[in-house]
């Protein structure tokens, strides 16, 4: 068995690529409004699963003792793009914990923001960790370290309790035993769940009041900052930013490596997860736009509906294909 | 239908994406050695034309006439990274021809060797159109105008003669009828062929002893180009570099856009045509990889092996998965 086709590529008048996958929506109570394709899995959810491990740092206290700002907690859930805006709030945050970039265990890359990254190169500047688009996951895990007042160093190790804390508090939101875990492109452990598991672990942050107090305030925290700091969870011009902005504050979203996407719609009490099968970021942004568009939480604005329906264009700047849902993709109704 | 999973891509014990593909193997008498997956649907072939795009030019006498290079014959075939060995090439034989950079139809993009572009940012350059990365074919199709005496302003459009010429002879060496086309990222027409024509047509220039005489000899000289001049069909290091010197002159190959890859094998007089179904460049270069190594034409060096069975490595350098062939690609069978 095969997942549907969620995604077209056109040229002229064939469609050149197809991108496979599925998509699960559930609500808190594990009820599942829609599935579509193989939901049942184990994958990774990648960065999609920051916002699930910044969890331990609100629940611990950890944020609270360290007078985290919603920015610092949006950059904890962030894939940021390395602009100023973002390395210079992880660099103040790290000295507030008594740390600095060295104390991060992700390694360097370049800003994903040209502008940034060009003009570094003409300056003959390297990026440091900083730049890295998880830094702000990272300096989350080590607020909480620093918050129990244990070794820091080590932090991105499964067996650290920092590790422990994220892997238990995912598996009560799921209602999943031990989940197996890969190693990320940061070096901290990334658990996979199925698509089910995820949604279900959405949803229960997406309505908060039916959790357990502390972790209930966590998760309304966690996710209000994403939906208030759209920039500081990825970056300028970003797909996760237009698509929050476009839903005027009712959805949160968090793009994952690999074809994963994520979206948690406090209104509805609703999770959703997302995977494209062959890890197709691009196949990945149309399916979540169209996610979104079916449930109404789409504004009219261009830039969200050119992420539903991309135009390719040649080195010309002239127009010759599109990405666009599938018909399966186009007649999913969740509203 | 759907067609076979050729790549998996893996994460700690997890195979976390998975791209499906066809291809298809055919002789110069149009003998199907093997098919596997959907090898009777239009797709377009983007780059991995540029050899068959190229045969005009050789097969009509320009190249002759304009004293082409092998050097510049490979370069008509490329899609290069904008060193200088391709950039300072292209100058100097559009200058022969008299003309210059404004006469290419094709946008700028920046050149694909990092060195190079970083370079370029430092020194303040925005990259002209001769970096491209089809540049060279450009070249070719001007070559051909200027060697008929007609109009070369035009010549990238779907009813130039030169492009009529390029339909003309790809129906032929395809045996099909007349092919659809759409417009590649350069702006020139590509025309759609199922992989079994392509594949045939990539047979008979591997084996131009069976086609008519000039028409031979101009594919015998551009595969001999290519094979002679790994680095000036694509760049440092780049896959089809790589695979062409493991082959040790005894397989041309040429990576197209949207997953397509095609290889031209004289001593077999075989011709390769492979398309991922979703585009991804890394499954093709995989399943090339695989195709070359069933038929023995990979030596033992590491980095052809390592596009084969390549590494994952996180932002630390630490190996964290792999990307291999499946079961599927893993069993077959050429020889």
């Amino acid at each position: 068995m095969s997942n549907p086709v969620l995604v077209e590529i056109t040229r002229g008048g064939i469609v050149e690529s197809v991108h496979r996958g599925s998509i699960a929506v559930l609500d808190a109570k594990g009820a599942v409004k829609l599935a579509l394709g193989d939901v049942e899995s184990p994958v990774y959810s990648r960065s999609s699963l920051k916002p699930m491990q910044a969890m331990p740092m609100v629940e611990s206290g950890a944020a609270e003792a360290f007078g985290l700002s919603d920015e610092e907690v949006a950059l904890a859930c962030a894939s940021h793009s390395g602009e100023p805006m973002h390395t210079t709030r992880v660099a103040a945050w790290l000295a507030r914990l008594g740390l600095d970039e060295s104390d991060l265990a992700c390694g360097a890359h370049a800003s994903r923001y040209e502008p940034v990254a060009e003009a570094m190169i003409r300056r003959g500047e390297k990026p440091s960790r900083l730049f890295n688009n998880c830094s702000g996951k990272h300096a989350g895990f080590l607020t909480v370290a620093r918050h129990w007042d244990i070794a820091t160093k080590g932090y991105e190790q499964p067996n650290h309790p920092v590790q422990r804390a994220v892997a238990t508090t995912l598996s009560e939101l799921c209602d999943a035993g031990e989940l197996p875990f890969g190693i990320d492109g940061c070096a901290a452990p990334n658990f996979a769940t199925s698509l089910t598991q995820f949604a279900r672990a959405a949803a229960r942050m997406a309505a908060p009041d039916k959790l357990e107090r502390r972790r209930g305030e966590a998760a309304r925290r966690i996710i209000a900052s994403m939906i208030a700091h759209p920039e500081l969870v990825s970056g300028t011009g970003r797909v996760c930013a237009t698509l929050m902005r476009a839903s005027r504050g009712r959805a949160a979203v968090k793009a994952g490596a690999e074809g994963f996407y994520a979206a948690w719609i406090p209104e509805r009490g609703l999770g959703i997860a997302i995977k494209i099968d062959d890890g197709a970021g691009r196949a990945a942004e149309t399916v979540i736009a169209a996610a979104l568009e079916s449930l109404n939480l789409l504004d009219d604005s261009e830039p969200a509906h050119s992420i539903l329906r991309a135009p390719i264009r040649n080195t010309r700047g002239a127009v010759v294909g599109e990405r666009r849902p599938s018909s399966a993709l186009a007649d999913l109704r969740l509203v």
